[in-house]
């Protein structure tokens, strides 16, 4: 999608050194910085601190970070030492296990020589196909969107107003991204669109990357504070919610950034159509009732008690915003149980939140 | 209340000057600073700046800001025009105006050189009744902490875990507070608590005012960013969520701070008693129907573009959150239904949160 008017993906890999690059997202959106992973460490760390985010891209990372141990060192005893060190820097999001096992299984059994060439191609693909996934995504939530505008021909341009939480666009993923595909497929095809952007405490995704990437789209959009959602709804300034996922159980319990259940409550409450948008990819398909089992990851409290941006002078600061010595707890999900959500939208077609419905994606 | 070991209110008069001296909210809890209050002029910049917040300090700063008006000037007409002045600088309390109605028909049918005494002595009772009021609505709000707590007396050393959204603690009002009122009564008659306090942005009262009172008390508390309230409930981690109102409705709607409505949803979806702590002059016994008929303040984007902490060298800093040019939008609060509200705990004793609830009140 458009950075200052040129197009760019999220992670590529360098031709000449077989390195990769990604964008340094912890800058965003005061500073758009690229940086190179050189050894599966540097994609580990990467994750680990969120260099890159957001479901899809940390699975795209996770398989380029297989490629680049066994780049250096093909043995299975290194694979599966970067398998887990990679796996364990981001314990809820599904489908960075389903990348890494795609390329371990693809390389475990051949000859060490070819491993890492086999795991570069397979990171290739699962990078080419999660671009294709995204932009499916978009063409299956744009005919939500459509049927909402048509619902209002009647009146002048209205314009459909969408809120989204987190970011769950192109820089989560490599390219459209996941509930913002539909959003620039829409735009794109001239339905009046705007946004509201969910700031996303603790680590502001919606106000730093959201924003930052519907600005570079020219979508009208605005940014408030997570509190301010159930208020747009119950006076119908929000005609439709697309979130992400980073895990849906395969009865459609919907776990996504912490504060999406909350939105989904205000949804349902006020007859908005609540949707998820995933790769199928994301759906575990072995777990039922996902308050339940879905582990949530804890981070650290300094993402709460602290905070970054930039100063009027123009230097990027961090600030603590509590008392001294305050006390915090940071989860970073939560589960939106399938009740309070109207449809999944997958690169496979848009289903019903519900075992059954989920079932018929895949016949 | 405690701030550093010794008792302080909000608000107190200078008794050789007759000005009136008042904390600097903005600036904790970073720093403990006080102003003085010294016209009308100040009274109305403090409330409107925050530097005075919170539906009972302000009506009560509302009334000594009529005082220093009549001191400087007696006739009716500059009391009205000061009147209209504070009045309008914050819409939705009920209980400005109330506060700025007792002076006013207190002093308008007597002589001009009674004036200003008779309105510091109004003035002064708002104060003392309003302490009166936050500490019986504590005592009342104890019983419901009581009885929750002897559910749990099997359990050995069981605590419970109160939610607040926002502070409406002695800081929003002279001493005591409205919801944390009860929890002050509580944890000084000896029963184990622990309590989660709610960011609450964009100005972070919870993290700024709510945590630091609570600090000074000596009662346990965590802070969360405001999405994290529904996966607490969810996981059966809050026993009791307690916030203020800054006006109910008679049929018992009540607005507060923006995001206590999600809250409330959350609280409902999961079984948790919901309950609203207020002086009963808080109450808008003219208006039903709070979302359709409470006028919602819009507040300047700043707040949420924006954001100060004090910086690792010490220094109270503003930096800017979002990307440049961002558009946003800030409505300060919401209207939580009556359906939603287990109860009203008000210096009358508490009442369910309907038209028929409210009268026992006034019985």
């Amino acid at each position: 999608m458009l950075l200052n008017g040129k197009n760019w993906q999220t992670i590529w890999l360098d031709e000449n050194t077989n390195f990769v690059n990604v964008i340094d997202q912890t800058l965003l959106p005061h500073k758009l910085s690229t940086k190179t992973l050189k050894n599966a460490d540097d994609a580990a760390a990467a994750i680990k601190n969120m260099i890159v985010r957001g479901a899809p891209l940390i699975g795209v990372t996770g398989a380029y970070g297989l490629m680049l141990a066994l780049k250096e060192e093909p043995s299975l005893k290194n694979l599966e030492n970067k398998f887990d060190l990679i796996l364990n820097t981001r314990p809820t999001a599904v489908n960075l296990k389903w990348a890494l096992e795609r390329v371990f299984n693809k390389v475990k059994s051949i000859e060490e020589r070819l491993r890492a060439e086999t795991a570069l191609s397979e990171a290739m693909r699962i990078q080419a196909e999660d671009i294709n996934m995204c932009s499916k995504i978009g063409d299956h939530g744009l005919e939500i969107i459509k049927k909402i505008s048509q619902k209002h021909t009647n009146k002048e341009k209205k314009v459909i107003n969408i809120l989204t939480h987190c970011n769950a666009g192109w820089l989560a993923a490599v390219d459209w991204g996941t509930a913002l595909s539909p959003i620039y497929k829409a735009h794109r095809s001239g339905i009046n669109l705007h946004i509201w952007v969910d700031e996303t405490r603790p680590r502001n995704q919606g106000s730093s990357l959201t924003a930052f990437e519907l600005k570079n789209e020219n979508i009208p959009h605005t940014v408030i504070v997570d509190n301010a959602g159930g208020y747009l709804m119950q006076n119908k300034l929000v005609d439709l919610v697309i979130v992400g996922s980073d895990r849906t159980t395969k009865n459609g319990d919907v776990c996504n950034k912490i504060g999406t259940y909350l939105k989904a409550l205000a949804a349902k409450e006020n007859n908005i159509p609540f949707y998820a948008a995933l790769p199928s990819s994301t759906l575990d398909m072995k777990m039922t009732e996902g308050v339940k089992n879905i582990p949530i990851e804890t981070r650290d409290v300094e993402e709460v008690t602290h905070i970054s941006g930039i100063s009027e002078s123009g230097e990027i600061q961090k600030i603590r915003i509590v008392p001294h010595n305050c006390n915090s707890y940071n989860p970073a999900f939560d589960v939106t149980p399938n009740k309070l959500v109207t449809g999944l939208i997958t690169e496979l077609g848009i289903c019903k939140a519900s075992i059954s419905g989920i079932k018929t994606l895949f016949n």
